[in-house]
């Protein structure tokens, strides 16, 4: 039988290459949380559809992998709708997983609760490049912190993981939700209309100023609102950097996050940044790095959302680094560069007596060394295996007989 | 809206101290395998239906999570049969992808190829304690190598994962599928009762000699060759380690494995291991741990899998580490014990003037003494925030003050 060997459609195989970086670029992440005391915890893929379409996760709700009921909660006879053939959902998110976690074990859970989680959603998103139906998050949270310390230590452990990861010349663009309505408020737009007119804000990086008021206009908003916005607006691209309406609070982040990034790094205030999920609160920021169009991560802070589970509210913030496009960045640097990694390939002749020594060889190279090795027995066409090793990326082999003694490596060649 | 915030049924989540030692144990067994020249791969969640039914699994095509058709795609009016409904379900293991990303990129894969694969599969069995609906694989495989020292290495290199984990006191139980089947004819079962007969073998664990014994009766199979069978297995059972029907591949392996033991691990000639799965070809193989019922990881040969899909043959071979028994038992080891680790809490005055002494402060103990660092601003009531820093598992505190010079680190207790 033939089958369709291709992944389903919108999701992606790794093969060695990828997948290694993957998991190295997973571990640094890791592990710079983890220094700065963020704990990892991990939720299953599957969760109630009860809870996944909630509301707090807008658009995402619309694209839910459904899982099919099973035996005999699936009955084809009566169904009448989607809803009599489904009760459970891969998760799109990892902020609706937090929130159910924490609401289930808040009794065992001192605060606050920094968190780290690295694991994959799934999204029926339409596929297009560079966008998968799977792909991995990497989200750091801080559940039971009101104060802005949280988001200090959010911000510089973040910061910290790119530097890690071999990013500099990247940018902490940083605002608060309570600026942009107060901004609004004063432009002259009506309460009721501040989250309208930041969806339309939001696209300021991609329609520009004059899309802004067209859109606006559209919407048919007061015109003397839309432009006391536009004329604003057109002096922060022009300053570039604006304090008019910086608060205290955005004010102290900017300052103790700038002395330790010492140069490293940058962070500024930016009063047009919106970003899309509607469960923001108070602060929010995403990262930019010089060269690459749009953000490689971003967060804020959500203290309503938890609330909605437990009945109190409960303060957080969190941070996402969008590991598939740091992965895909790194990717695209690396290709060309040679690794410089030692791969010795041990061969052995199939008459030799003295396995325990090939073995004891290989394991002292990769000590001495630090590098891989891989032990194969010796073919009758030699050439032809070299010629293979080298092609499987090993850079250097050792032949072992009962004859050779002392055992030398020799690099590998392109030739047969 | 209060929603059940448990997991979905017969999954689990994993708080702090459990997720850890979860990633420590996949990062030790990936670069105990990556050492030994495996190389990571990732496929998706989802595969095809058509791929996963494709007789591979087993009983385990019966418990797939099938994933509901999309916009539209799913007709409701036209549903007769479950099969309208889906196209896509989740993996139930690692070995059918593996011979899907295989057969999709054979062109780019010289051999042999060493994978290692440590992802997540989903199987809707009924829940039972210790048994999960999703749980990790860790799984290495070799494809394209017909020859033993693909068993050899596999089981040194799994050997070694488990060492590297810290266990010892265990044994490899090795086989032959083609042992079993001249047993079985040398009994004098036909050849189309082999595997029927194996299925029976395959309980001699949990039910013994005499129920091995009922069950073929029972079965209606001929006396006389049940008899010759069970003359045999009582005897290995007595005998423990029996040569009798030893070929010359399985010695070959013992012996080079024994060496590089060293008396670390044992490796046995097991007569009367079948293991499960039908598609194996060749020697099959599991690790007992003392102390410990039933196996922790298991593998084997399977030669004609791939050329199901191929059309051509290609051979393989692979081993499964337990992963969620291996972090039971470990988990179970590790309770009561303390670990030890340095967890400093590094508080500061929120009238502090040099934020960036602070965390440069931070920076330098967690290089100094390699431990976990977190800052927290100073709360008005101390003794309550060091009680609440002792419960989260802060073992140090460092107090932090534009006044407090120089900064020393002091023990926390269990006192407020």
């Amino acid at each position: 039988m033939k089958v369709n060997t291709n992944p389903v459609r919108g999701m992606k195989d790794f093969l060695p290459d990828e997948a290694e970086l993957r998991e190295k670029v997973k571990r640094i992440i890791i592990d710079t949380y983890t220094s700065f005391g963020y704990r990892k915890i991990e939720t299953p893929a599957l969760e109630h559809l009860e809870l996944l379409t909630g509301g707090d996760g807008g658009e995402n709700e619309k694209l839910i992998f459904k899982v099919l009921k099973r035996g005999e909660k699936l009955d084809l006879a009566s169904v009448k709708d989607e809803k009599d053939l489904s009760e459970e959902g891969l998760r799109f998110d990892l902020t609706v997983p937090l929130t159910r976690i924490y609401a289930n074990n808040q009794g065992n859970i001192p605060l606050p609760f920094k968190v780290i989680q690295t694991d994959y959603v799934f999204r029926a998103e339409r596929p297009q490049k560079g966008r998968y139906r799977q792909f991995m998050q990497c989200d750091i949270d801080t559940i039971g912190e009101k104060d802005y310390t949280a988001e200090i230590d959010l911000l510089i452990a973040s910061s910290q993981a790119l530097l890690n990861l071999g990013f500099k010349d990247f940018t902490i663009h940083i605002n608060d939700r309570k600026i942009l309505h107060m901004m609004a408020g004063k432009w002259g737009f009506g309460e009721k209309d501040h989250d309208n007119v930041f969806i339309t804000l939001d696209k300021l990086d991609k329609i520009g100023v004059n899309g802004v008021s067209e859109e606006l206009k559209s919407k048919d908003f007061n015109s003397g609102a839309i432009s006391a916005m536009i004329n604003d607006v057109t002096q922060f691209e022009a300053a570039e950097f604006n304090h008019l309406y910086l608060n205290e609070e955005v004010k102290k982040v900017i300052e103790a996050v700038s002395l330790v990034a010492d140069g490293r790094y940058r962070i500024k205030f930016a009063p047009t940044l919106v970003r899309g999920m509607g469960y923001y609160t108070g602060m929010i920021y995403e990262i930019k790095i010089d060269g690459y169009p749009g953000s490689v991560s971003g967060g804020g802070r959500y203290d309503k959302m938890i609330g909605k589970r437990l009945g109190t509210d409960v303060a957080a913030c969190g941070f996402s680094i969008g590991f598939e496009r740091i992965v895909d960045i790194m990717m695209e640097k690396r290709s060309g560069e040679k690794s410089g990694e030692k791969k010795i390939a041990i061969i052995f002749d199939p008459e030799v007596h003295d396995a325990k020594k090939v073995y004891s060889e290989a394991e002292s190279q990769k000590i001495i060394n630090k590098c891989i090795v891989s032990v194969a027995r010796k073919e009758k066409k030699f050439g032809r295996q070299l010629k293979k090793l080298y092609d499987q990326g090993f850079t250097h082999y050792g032949e072992f007989s009962d004859n050779f003694s002392p055992f030398t490596i020799k690099e590998l060649k392109n030739e047969e």
